[in-house]
């Protein structure tokens, strides 16, 4: 089955007939659906996968068992054990099938797709690894419904605890545990068995940003990934009528926050960093009454943690001072703060360098800098995106592209697979 | 049974246990309780009740037939047939059940339990009407569900099709029809002839502002209504990846709504008008998506439909503008606006004159508005609002004051119901 057949499948499952994007929420019906494509793609492969009590998964490729005694006998009669195929560990590849609400058909499901696909290329060239290849998935990468980003990979490497996961709840006030239980899982979160025997990871991932256009190359490997966090403002005033109130007898907490979302893309547009208040909650949401509270939540993205930290405190700070003059109030809480990630730089340059591919830094969170955090070697590889647009029903790579991620992919497994 | 009584019965019904709120949105459980509670105690004073096709009640204390048609023929004998009790119609008074999103108790069910209470004190005062009183309750006055205010009174008297309501679906997608009729009823959408007998409409409301309070009186008369409207205001842009798209490749509808939310506040503080986003939705509404879409609804109200007009122009002039920067678009569309209200001058003076109640406008919309554009001679008693705060929580009216109004509106029905 070619890639393309592959990604016709999986092209229809949770898209949205009017804007043409996707909503494969984790646990939902549209992204179990994704999930059931995996499955039957590993089975056909002989691909057996396991389970984490996480709703993660890895289908594992494994040497023919010849290869693996050969080659651990070689370095244990040399005294040195590390370099036994079994204990330097596996190759995982792979990425999430979760979108986010409305995005796109690449951000992550592209990196699942990859993988089968690589593996297949990989077989028709009449490769043998000597290191098992895993595919990986994992759950709630994008932190579209519990609201933390890379729910999945934090569990199983232990950066979230199972009881500060089990207290997330998506917008419906669903406890993590019952989503999971009513999509027919028997949740046991934890750290996760599945990445015992992983040695290397590498994530396949369009690009969400314009760096290959520039460099006119279809593929990249990451250096890295800015540090960023999700920050709750509470803005609070005080529900009135929207005839019969004077403008100044009001306490409007939509104004005050209309001036913070101004601020914060002034700030960020002078700082060279990103700062986006894309989602908003407001009480009671009617036409004909003054807002009690608005609830925005601000995505911001910098170059270093202390450049973040002073973009958020000057949002903050701006937006408390227009408070005190809309006798409003604002509470600011951090939700989830992801420190930098530096890829492992060899691992990148042991990958780049026969291609000539370039190495760049991107702004986006990914499964791949919490698996990296966590102290395991760790590459990406990007795709090429002619628009540079993601979690929109416009992301984007062009076939011949994705194939060339596909031999990419291949080449780099081949790589770290062989010895 | 006293109006303490009355009121304490309905406190209860639709209220929020967290904000203390309520939520009585047309043809829910909430709603529909207080419209129970209505026929009970119409029930319990041997008033009949009548429906028509929209939802909306009326219940009639009728004369003694004696006194009509003694009324009758003594100015039939004259010839003056305009003045016979059945051909000057009825006296209405009344008000409505529903409530904003998260509103307060008294906007509505004060006026209609004062009606109860009114006909207790006339009947324990031995007052005999000559023209038959009547107690109506408006559906969706407040338009919370279905977007348009005063829906009951404007199907009632032909100010919106039967065609044009049919059309109407609350948030959710629900068509009123099916609406109403998941609520037990049969609907029937058009003129009612609930009305056909109303010679005089009176509406008792909590005021919405502090103009009683400045003055230090409990009750005051309506002058007329301010003209107002509800505009839907669509920001379109590009939803992206909020980490890894450059600001300046951004083209986010979110800034735009939020400089001509403060243009809004700005035009209408210059104009001493009002105007007031405080309905949005955006779309995807994700934390780390650029949104593609917001739409806002801006409650504008002005005292001549010229400054109105000017207004809105002003406001959508600013937004465009904003838009051409941010690579946005807006589009504008009127969803209901109501022009200026009189309410009839001579029968605001009967009615205050000999009480030296003072004689002040409103900005809010009331069913009284829709039925004086209608032609019924229509009068609005106001009780006042310490704080001045309504569609909140907060909105209170002490209970002294709220006495004071159904002394206010006996003696007003007993003015208007004598001859």
């Amino acid at each position: 089955m070619s890639f393309e057949e592959l990604w016709r499948d999986l092209q229809p499952v949770g898209r949205s007939a009017s804007s043409g994007g996707y909503f494969r929420q984790p646990f939902g019906a549209a992204e179990r659906e994704c999930h059931a494509w995996f499955l039957e793609e590993c089975a056909r492969r002989d691909l057996p996968v396991s389970h984490d009590g996480n709703g993660n998964a890895v289908a594992w490729w494994e040497p023919d068992a010849a290869i693996v005694q050969n080659e651990t006998h070689q370095y244990a009669a040399k005294g040195d054990v590390k370099r036994s195929g079994l204990s330097r560990g596996g190759v995982l590849t792979g990425s999430h099938l979760d979108s986010v609400l409305d995005g796109g058909a690449y951000d992550g499901p592209l990196g699942v797709a990859s993988a089968l696909a690589a593996i297949d290329v990989l077989r028709s060239r009449g490769f043998s690894p000597v290191r098992p290849i895993g595919i990986g998935v994992f759950v709630e990468e994008e932190g579209s419904r519990f609201g933390l980003a890379c729910l999945g990979s934090r569990l199983a490497v232990g950066a979230i605890t199972p009881g500060a996961a089990a207290g997330l709840r998506d917008r419906d006030g669903v406890p993590l545990l019952d989503a999971m239980a009513a999509a027919g899982l028997s949740p046991s979160l934890g750290r996760s068995p599945l990445l015992d025997r992983v040695g290397v990871f590498v994530e396949l991932h369009v690009e969400q940003g314009r760096d290959l256009v520039d460099r006119d190359v279809a593929v990249g490997v990451a250096s890295g990934i800015w540090p960023h966090g999700r920050y709750r403002f509470d803005f609070t005033g005080e529900a009135n009528h929207a005839g019969s109130t004077r403008m100044e007898d009001r306490r409007d907490p939509m104004l005050t926050y209309a001036m913070t979302a101004l601020a914060a893309n002034k700030q960020a547009r002078l700082a060279s960093s990103r700062a986006t208040f894309g989602r908003l909650e407001v009480a009671p949401n009617g036409t004909n009454a003054v807002p009690s509270r608005v609830t925005a939540w601000l995505d911001a993205r910098a170059s270093s943690e202390l450049a973040l930290a002073e973009l958020v405190a000057t949002i903050e700070k701006q937006g408390v001072e227009r408070a005190s003059r809309d006798r409003t109030s604002l509470e600011v809480a951090a939700e989830s703060v992801s420190g930098p990630v530096a890829f492992d730089a060899a691992l990148a340059a042991r990958i780049a360098t026969p291609h000539g591919w370039p190495i760049i830094p991107t702004q986006a969170g990914h499964d791949a800098g919490i698996l990296s955090l966590a102290g395991i070697p760790t590459a990406m590889l990007f795709v090429r995106n002619p628009t540079g647009i993601s979690h929109s029903p416009e992301e984007f790579a062009p076939m011949a592209d994705c194939l060339a991620g596909v031999e990419a992919l291949a080449d780099t497994l081949a790589l770290l697979a062989a010895a």
